[in-house]
């Protein structure tokens, strides 16, 4: 969409921040949000997806999950995008990869099926850089942000992209979930909230210089 | 100094990681270590730490304060390097940056107090990437890996930078410390034991492709 004013860097946006890597993030007023169909998850219980990881791990070899960090400001805070199921689960928007499939085409196509609006395709979402890396070295619900000593042959990678958002823009949330802006200090330290990748977004993301547009 | 081999990247290297960025790590018996005079904290006691931050914000502003890592590999992992004084206390090769003085410029300058040989300059150091930034918003010790909300003006700003290592080197360890090498296994989610900003090195790193040489 148009641009409808000059940037206005907040405050705290001038604080030095050395020779970090600048990235803009625009307020959470400049986003709509409207709601399309359900989008349900894969497994039913978590001994079904551990089931299923084995199988296809068999058949397929690790399972490749992108997801995406998509940023903006709020009362002068970087948040991040999350979607939110029932009360206390939350998951960035993101989803496994097909065989062979791209990291950044399978990030966009998931963007795409999680947010976009109908007449979108996935080609409208940027994939910018890597945030973070996430390692499953069994069959089981722990996750590493190493590859854990004696496990050549990992499960499941996750990695966590930044997805710039344009100055502008309409997601459409499916209507099974509700789409939240999380403050990184709700964030930061908070696993049991969060779980570990989630909680840990505020560290991985602290080597960005955020620009508040 | 020459290259006496060629690269054997490792199995566990080989591992996708999609788009990360390469950093290419090579093994600790690459490396020696001599010593050198002792080198002394600025401060003798957590409350005379504070009393002289809180007398320089007055002075100067913010404190800047600078770390490197350095990585090398052993038995197949990435390990930091750390300098250990008495027991219990680890920290990353760094220190405070003079008034004015630009980020880089001052963190060779402290990498060649900390670990440099007597005949080398701070030159012979080259510094990469931000790993990360942390936040103190109040004379007092907890950090954050953001600015937290109401604290407009930070007591203190540390930042992480890779130090990449050629392919040998010998560094000259000040007789009061120990330089030991961590493996990020040992770093991870221990806070208790390092403190949050080398507890939280491993999630920094995470981003990064490690190639093993
Ligand atoms: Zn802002
Ligand atoms: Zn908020
Ligand atoms: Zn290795
Ligand atoms: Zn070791």
């Amino acid at each position: 969409g148009p641009y409808l004013g000059a940037p206005v860097p907040q405050n705290h946006a001038q604080v030095t921040q050395g020779k970090s890597k600048a990235i803009k993030v625009f307020s959470l007023t400049n986003y709509t949000f409207g709601t399309k169909d359900a989008m349900y998850e894969k497994d039913h219980s978590v001994q079904e997806r551990f089931v299923r990881l084995r199988k296809e791990y068999e058949k397929f070899g690790m399972r490749r999950y992108v997801d995406g960090v998509l940023l903006v400001h709020e009362h002068k805070m970087v948040h991040v995008l999350l979607l939110q199921l029932g009360n206390t689960f939350f998951k960035l928007p993101g989803g496994e990869l097909n065989e062979g499939e791209d990291e950044i085409e399978g990030l966009k196509r998931l963007l795409h099926e999680c947010l976009g609006r109908p007449a979108a395709t996935p080609e409208e979402w940027t994939v910018d850089e890597v945030v973070s890396n996430w390692w499953r070295p069994n069959f089981e619900p722990p996750l590493y942000p190493y590859i854990p000593a004696h496990s050549t042959k990992p499960k499941e990678h996750r990695q966590m992209f930044i997805v710039p958002l344009a100055d502008k823009a309409m997601f459409n949330v499916p209507k099974n979930y509700k789409l939240v802006a999380a403050p990184l200090f709700e964030l930061y330290d908070n696993s049991q909230g969060y779980g570990p990748v989630i909680a840990n977004l505020p560290v991985a993301l602290s080597r960005f210089n955020f620009l508040h547009f």
